[in-house]
């Protein structure tokens, strides 16, 4: 089985994990916004610890209407344009079209179900240290794990060939048998270090090195592991201690809310904090912290 | 029967408190600090919404072993400094003597009598908007309120006579019969106000324009009357209310940890934020909210 690949939005991520897709021969269609030109031009170039590459040929597109119907899509827009998807996605999606998205958060796949019947979906958690450095140019420093599980998949064949072409690019990738797991595992790590770099403007190595900001990371993953339980996802409190010990070996680093708090851009607060919040509220769980940290947020975002 | 009182620390309040008295006749006697000079050479100088005035004759000292020993002493420090307290009032009190501590927190009382058991001490609450805007000048602008509690005076009569010694001087003052229902009162506005401009970077009137602070002030205010409550003392929840309406209608307004986070001063974080919460948490109340807070104030702390 041949599979037919969209990527929508080539930056950090589309540009690393699609340009790995096309370099290994997978048939492989990208939209951009404003790189377009540029990539038509002068190809795709990526920079990574795996080995850099140029793409001279791209199938490159700048609007969805002139695509081909893709049988895979990979979203790797922020979360912040999510409500521009399904005419984004209307133009390219067959009946047993596959949308991957590679986002942060929580609920995205429920949203994007309900305005795009026609697609099945599925999450992609991306654990990468990936920028892009300037049109057409991506630059992957650092990991580049893709963890991918169904949220409504009818075929678990499509999404294993998925992950099969995936690791026959060069990438490490996995089948994972529970999206809202995986989902919430990663919110333990993305809830406390990409807000409170932005609230105190600041880098992970920083917040590690404060003994009281150390704590309070500490505390806010166990909000999470707490919501996540009262929401019946069974991640254990042990995996606080286990991300605090991982994060102190980290290098310095920004993650993306930091990055987009330093460029004005929009924050994804809504499926960062909000949805979360929202979801163990209703499994009756309470996060009053991770709250807290969301209203600072909302605030900040309303003076960038 | 007169008082000779005694004020450590002339600047914005006790500049103006103590000020207020000597205009009004009553035997005070300053210590400066870096003012020594200035206020020996031209007096000192007050602006004030009451009317303006200048003291050309003041009792001015620069070291506490130069004063005489005084009936009642009113602390104006920050409390950043009251580890130094106990080597600056020892000179100067009596057994009968009377230290009024104007600042803001909980614990202040208990924490200096047992460092200086010699003196009695007692609790002033200012409201006012006043400012030190040079050496020896000091700019009342607005508001001038001082509510005074005994801790542990022995003689109800002396306090009685100081708040008469106030309200002759044009001071709005008031006897209270319980200092720790005041003290808890006034951290219901200072600690949301306080550390949420310090935190966001920002003036009371922004956090109150924006729904998500307007709403995260109320639950701060809801989570120190329900640690007062725990403590014993009876606020009632609907006071949160009245002064988020209270503060929505005030001028844009920087609280004094604003000031001395603009200023890179050490911050009142000890007695404003972490006795509370160790205060309700050993009666059974934990301030999540607040507590998350404090830390974030002591990360901003240590970087300043």
């Amino acid at each position: 089985m041949t599979i037919r690949y969209g990527v929508i939005g080539t930056g950090a991520l589309g540009g690393f994990y699609g340009g790995m897709l096309a370099k290994a021969g997978q048939d492989v269609h990208f939209l951009f916004r404003s790189d377009f030109e540029h990539v038509q031009k002068h190809g795709l170039r990526v920079d990574s610890i795996l080995g850099n590459f140029h793409l001279s040929q791209v199938n490159a597109y700048k609007i969805p209407a002139d695509m081909p119907k893709c049988d895979v899509i990979l979203v790797c827009l922020k979360t912040t344009g999510n409500h521009h998807l399904p005419e984004i996605l209307h133009p390219i999606v067959h009946s047993g079209s596959v949308v991957i998205l590679l986002q942060n958060g929580l609920g995205l796949e429920e949203d994007l179900s309900e305005q795009l019947p026609e697609a099945m979906f599925a999450g992609g958690l991306a654990f990468i240290c990936s920028n892009k450095i300037g049109p057409g140019h991506i630059n992957h420093l650092d990991y580049g794990k893709l963890n991918i599980a169904s949220y409504n998949v009818a075929d678990p064949l499509v999404l294993s060939q998925v992950v099969s072409d995936f690791q026959q690019a060069g990438i490490h990738a996995d089948l994972l048998p529970d999206l809202k797991f995986a989902r919430w595992q990663k919110l333990v790590w993305n809830i406390p270090f990409n807000g409170m770099t932005v609230v105190l403007n600041t880098t992970t190595d920083r917040i590690m090195a404060n003994e009281n900001t150390r704590e309070l990371s500490k505390e806010l993953m166990l909000e999470v592991i707490r919501g996540a339980n009262a929401c019946g996802v069974p991640l254990k409190e042990s995996l606080a201690q286990q991300m605090i010990d991982m994060t102190i070996k980290m290098k310095p680093y920004a993650p993306s809310m930091k990055l987009d708090y330093d460029h004005r851009r929009p924050m994804e607060i809504e499926y960062i904090y909000s949805k979360p919040i929202e979801t163990a509220r209703k499994a009756g769980f309470e996060m009053h912290k991770i709250s807290m940290l969301e209203k600072q947020l909302r605030f900040i975002q309303s003076h960038l």
